[in-house]
């Protein structure tokens, strides 16, 4: 463990060249490497090393929000997500970078490098993303939902987990700030959008009290139910694709609460890129459509096969009777799969009037053409976030959600 | 803070001599003082201690429970309840008995003696119990839970307190066991009853895979999710009554869960009192009205008149809104007390029948009489529990809980 300081390319390299199993993944020595920058999030300093015999990712962590060095964060985020890594990872196996190495002090990740993976974001809008990708979220949230639950772990485990991530509080406070608050408050400077043409949706949906009851209620659900631990960032910037092989990273807002929470925040962004490129609508449905039917049958699949330790769930004879159709446990579990839709229909409502009209924005807006097409695909954004947050107790099933949108 | 041994009237006598602002509640020197144990729960030693000047009461853990020596219990129990007192003293004032110290080395309580007071269990049972402490207890709730929910503090500080309960392993596993478990199963050692007349009830319950599968719903609220600071044994036999001074004692089981556990659990045991002296059925109904409109009235008034830091609500303009009747702020009210109404109704289900065939049975069935008296009452409260756990989804008011029970 190493004093904190902001690491530059330079130092990174000695910093590397000093720990022989990371030197030997690069090969060679310190003057065969090359360092780049290739930061782009909000947040912290992403280098990657190459070396003759192989490459490395390294993340760390400033002192303040890397586009905004005004506003100051404390250094942990990058240990945060080391621990969701750890948490996880033998659940979703490659379905996240290998983590090789974690420095405390210097707040200093280094993973597998996937440079020759694309960020989704920027696939979705160029148009090259490969069909199918929604398969392999929808099985990462089941496997990770399902691993860190109560059905999967006695509740002292699950509790020894949640006790880790509770303390995650200052980007579940940007979380609680920028996506469960500020867009529906008059006041709040962070927000902003195109003015004058969408004074009027903003001033509607910023008075609708009814609205704002209904964010309430995903308020509270968002902090107190506990059901598995969430990525707690699952937009198409976290996922890095690669044909099919599709890697979820950047999980420094790893916190407990409910898993219809990242199944919601990544399909908004897969509606609001259809929405800022139109002819995007066809293969949207089919993603979204394909990630749910795989989310369930993961995790279904986890809780027919698994010999569980977990609390809920220890009355049933799990082999025998999970899987007959029609028992009271399936029943159970259709009831259990309707909520979480509904959670996913209004988190989803959230991530797209914030993403819209909120501090962070997406890039797919840009992509729509002119000023008119923007606005026309940011309309409809608040009008269907605003539909699905206050529809959201009454969709139940894929097909619903998709009429909503 | 001492060394731990199991103390006795003497060494207890010594050590608080040694404690200048016990001795001086005490008044006089130990050799004026007299103690004598009290205990008649479950788990620990309970001693009052008398001086010339007061009383005190002095609560210890033991390695194992009182009551069944065979079974080892870590001694921090104690230290659990100390740490709901603290927690909840602010809020409930004179409801719970003032804390003058803790010795986190002897797992030592010493409390305000209540020995004037009685425990509410045995004033029911005697008939002597004053009508109207239905209302003291849920306001008692309504303040308590109130207090620690995500509607009057900040996540971060609602964060640091959970995490404090969620250490509470070892009476935690208890409640998950011997309340949310044992008692739907068939090879439970810990279970008993009636036999043989009561062989055919058990069996069907324990048969009852639709009952089962309501039972693993409610696992699922009780462990994740986190509305409040529960009391977690909130039983008549955790109320010592005065006249109209009604103190909760012994909240070693404290932790955070779905705020309907403590009310369902309280009212099961009125209910369960009324089967046992048919008698009571009237009181019984008026108390528990009068329970919830106490609770609800306590919980909204707080809602309404605290300035809050909390993050759910703060999208409320509190003193405009809060009180008009007609306002989504009221409809969504009327939501969140029916979902407390749906896990009151089923949690109140499930303390029926672990009181009834579980491990910790209840001294009311002694009160109804002969062999066949006490059997029909045992007999009621299974039928009823399980009514309760399968219907609870629409036991929407008071009124419909009381036509189920
Ligand atoms: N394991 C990796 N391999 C290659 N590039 C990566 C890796 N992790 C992140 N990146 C690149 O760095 C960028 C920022 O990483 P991210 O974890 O999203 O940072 P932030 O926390 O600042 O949002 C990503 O968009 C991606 O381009
Ligand atoms: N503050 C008090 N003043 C007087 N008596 C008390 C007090 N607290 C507990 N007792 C007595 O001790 C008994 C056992 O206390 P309790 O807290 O219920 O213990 P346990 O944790 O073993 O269930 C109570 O039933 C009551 O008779």
């Amino acid at each position: 463990m190493s004093a904190y300081r902001p690491l530059t390319a330079a130092s990174l390299i000695d910093y590397l060249a000093s720990h022989i199993p990371l030197k030997e993944r690069l090969g060679g020595n310190a003057a065969d490497w090359t360092a780049r920058e290739v930061s782009d999030g909000n947040l912290n300093t992403v280098f990657i090393v190459s070396g003759p015999a192989g490459s490395l990712c390294c993340k760390q962590s400033l002192p303040y929000v890397r586009v905004d060095p005004t506003w100051a964060m404390p250094l942990e985020r990058t240990l945060f997500e080391a621990r969701w890594m750890q948490s996880v990872s033998a659940a979703v196996g490659h379905q996240i970078p290998a983590l090789y190495h974690l420095d405390e002090g210097l707040f200093l990740i280094v993973m597998e490098n996937l440079d020759t993976h694309h960020v989704l974001r920027g696939a979705l809008i160029q148009g090259t993303a490969p069909a199918g990708f929604g398969a392999r979220i929808g099985e990462f949230v089941g496997h990770a939902a399902w691993a860190t639950s109560w059905r999967a772990l006695p509740f002292e485990d699950v509790h020894a987990l949640r006790d880790i991530f509770s303390r995650n509080l200052a980007l579940t406070r940007i979380t609680v700030d920028l996506v469960l608050t500020d867009p529906y408050r008059r006041d709040c400077q962070r927000n902003r959008w195109i003015s004058p043409e969408m004074d009027d949706p903003v001033a509607e949906l910023q008075d609708d009290i009814a609205l704002h009851a209904a964010v309430e209620r995903l308020q509270e659900r968002f902090l107190s139910v506990d059901q598995a631990l969430l990525h707690g960032d699952l937009h198409t910037g976290s996922v890095m694709i690669s044909g099919d092989d599709v890697r979820v990273i950047d999980g420094e807002f790893a916190v407990f609460g409910p898993i219809g929470f990242d199944l919601g925040m990544f399909i908004a962004n897969l509606v609001m890129n259809a929405y800022a490129q139109p002819d995007h609508d066809e293969w949207m449905r089919d993603e979204i459509a394909l990630l749910w039917s795989s989310f369930q049958h993961a995790y279904q699949e986890r809780e027919e096969n698994t010999d569980t330790r977990g609390d809920v769930g220890s009355l049933r004879a799990k082999k025998a009777e999970g899987r007959a159709g029609s028992s009271p446990w399936a029943a159970e579990r259709s009831r259990f799969m309707h909520q979480v839709m509904h959670d996913l229909a209004g988190f989803a409502g959230l991530e797209m009037i914030r993403r819209t009209i909120g501090f962070a924005q997406i890039a797919d807006y840009d992509a729509a053409g002119d000023r008119p097409s923007q606005i026309e695909a940011r309309r409809r954004a608040l009008a269907t976030g605003r539909r699905l947050i206050l529809k959201a107790g009454r969709i139940d099933t894929v097909a619903s959600l998709l009429d909503h949108v």
